[in-house]
């Protein structure tokens, strides 16, 4: 079904921001702001296509309610965001920082608001930056909730990113022989996507692109964020769990599995039948309307009636788009309904110390009647169990 | 001189890391805090010698005024935290973001502060984790002002850091010949500093490990934040300018060159010497008790007076340690004075559109009486004009 969608490999057009600024302006008025102020990087990217890290010298957008955005940025990353930036807006450009008082870059923010208007601003925004800015204060997060639901664009952008990481997987499981290193396969596994990336996209912004390729071997994969050692050899039988991630210009996605390498140890079977099954449930569930803490709940409830309900120390999804990690989430508490064009991942796990960790991740695009499996590996027992 | 530094490649052990907390409480006394926060990733590495970044699950340091820290972690992270801290500390664990109401992160952090407390935060900690803050909250950086004077142990890490840029910035002068690729450049440079690291410390953390090694083609090299293309060839002649840079286990350092292959083109030599120049004042300037402001103002002066006022786009230097970029500044209005123990970039840079940038960077420790460049690699003219 994947290859319904065309992937799309090309920088966004002023349209595509232009409609995304739209959609921003639409919740500014719904919640009466008369501006709009992102100083979050990844916000910042979504609306202009300039892409960089919070530094010392800030960088920020203000949207007013009409007229063009403003971005106040330091005299040296001008040329940088002209080169990148696809949309409209004017600059407000300060020397240095630290400058001499006066050339400092809030002096020349405060004088771009009124003090008296309605600010919406992130909840990300730090303290030290919020404490400048002039107006009254409202934390809204309106850009991360325009981000949840993907535009055609972005989604032709999210299922090329697909095909970079599966890519990335299938070197991954030819590679993976036991005695081979962390570091020979994060080297094969990155180096496989980052050279598809560039065939790919030559222009690919390397400030929003990133490759990761790893594998916990089974005497650590019962800890899916303890990163392993870079020497550590690969293991007969498993469950070895793999992440393969990446940014691809400017879109995060990821494909994992659980596989064996030559045989399934007997108490090795269960765990993954019941993740195996866990998984199923949740997809039997992904269309919209559903409620996401729902997905979670039923997730937990039937692992937890398997006997396992102490080894599940995760939600099964979180949303993926121009980062890796965002909402939505598929978790308990999190009572959103999904929508057709929210990209998650779907990824109960099972994590059993001395036996192992249990659990396939793939990116998930969300359908008008259903979903579409964007990421594609070996997944039952079978194919993920590896003749040697 | 450099040899003079044993270069240190092991992580911080329990007492180095109680001197630093001691002399986070020191000023917090000062101030009269009875709680100080920190969600600065990197702060909460430089006092647990944990390193992660932000992402939608909270981890918050609690620093009490006496008494254990406590930490505050999400149940996945707790096995990696335990993994790579030096110190000691109490966990709270809660179990995941989003969560049912009463089991957020923020049910668990509000408990362990009193409504009445004098909390300091860091300027970066975003309101909304400020806004579930309790007591009454002070913006105040202690922890990065404690940052800005390097501890023997410190400096041991950066000195071993250099020596990885050093052998970075090698490989870069021989590889780089005209028709090379950015690209094949980059991978030649962070290859080689990546082997390294792995040999001298296997136990690396890379989530606290970066390489970066590029080079600034003449045709680009006069906007120094311009990203150049991926696939952009070398030239001849120059000025190329390169940028070789590292996080190593921890700790950030950096080294950059102007250059030439083959010949210099006599147009470039006057900037080339003023750039010598300034650089030269900058480094006779650099003692203890000297204003830091006065580096910067003197350095632009004497570029000024020559010729290139108008293409001085960045300040001559900024401080080192656990980042690569952070506080204290060689700048127009920062007048802290330079201190024993300080590491600092010093570069004064030209950037002329149509002919290119002339900055040379080194990576610099501020001694009791003077300073020891701890970066090396060819400087003069003569020495940066590469045989072809």
């Amino acid at each position: 079904m994947v290859t319904q969608i065309k992937p799309i490999k090309t920088p966004p057009n002023q349209e595509e921001l232009s409609s995304r600024l739209e959609k921003v302006r639409r919740l500014m008025k719904r919640e009466n702001l008369d501006y709009y102020i992102s100083f979050d990087p990844v916000n910042i990217y979504y609306l202009t296509n300039f892409a960089f890290y919070v530094h010392e010298r800030p960088f920020i957008l203000i949207i007013p309610i009409e007229g063009l955005p403003k971005m106040l940025i330091p005299l040296l990353e001008k040329g940088h965001f002209e080169s990148r930036a696809r949309c409209e807006l004017e600059f407000v450009v300060y020397y240095e920082f630290p400058a001499p008082s006066n050339e400092n870059w809030y002096d020349y923010y405060q004088k771009l608001i009124d003090n008296d208007a309605k600010v919406g601003i992130e909840a990300a925004m730090p303290i030290g930056i919020a404490n400048k800015t002039p107006g009254k204060k409202i934390v809204s997060d309106i850009i991360e909730e325009v981000r949840i639901i993907k535009t055609d664009y972005e989604i032709g952008r999210i299922v090329h990113a697909c095909k970079v990481v599966n890519k990335g997987h299938k070197v991954l499981l030819k590679k993976c022989r036991p005695g081979i290193l962390e570091f020979t396969l994060y080297k094969e596994v990155t180096d496989a996507m980052t050279s598809k990336i560039v065939q790919d996209i030559p222009e690919a912004n390397f400030r929003a692109t990133e490759t990761t390729g790893a594998v916990w071997p089974p005497s650590v994969s019962h800890d899916p964020h303890l990163i392993p050692h870079i020497f550590a050899p690969m293991e007969e039988s498993g469950p070895h769990v793999s992440i393969v991630s990446a940014q691809v210009d400017g879109y995060g996605v990821e494909i994992e599995r659980t596989f064996f390498l030559g045989y399934v140890p007997e108490k090795a079977k269960k765990p993954f039948e019941i993740m195996y099954n866990a998984r199923a449930l949740a997809y039997d569930l992904l269309k919209p309307g559903v409620i996401m803490s729902e997905v979670d709940k039923k997730v937990r409830k039937y692992i937890s009636e398997n006997g396992y309900r102490d080894y599940i120390i995760h939600r099964t999804g979180h949303g993926l788009g121009i980062t890796g990690h965002e909402a939505p989430f598929l978790a308990e508490g999190y009572d959103r309904l999904l929508e057709e064009n929210m990209v998650i991942s779907v990824e109960p796990g099972i994590y059993i110390p001395g036996l192992g960790g249990f659990r396939h991740s793939d990116t998930v695009l969300i359908t008008n009647d259903g979903y579409i499996k964007l990421t594609r590996a070996p997944e039952s027992l079978d194919e993920v169990t590896i003749n040697l």
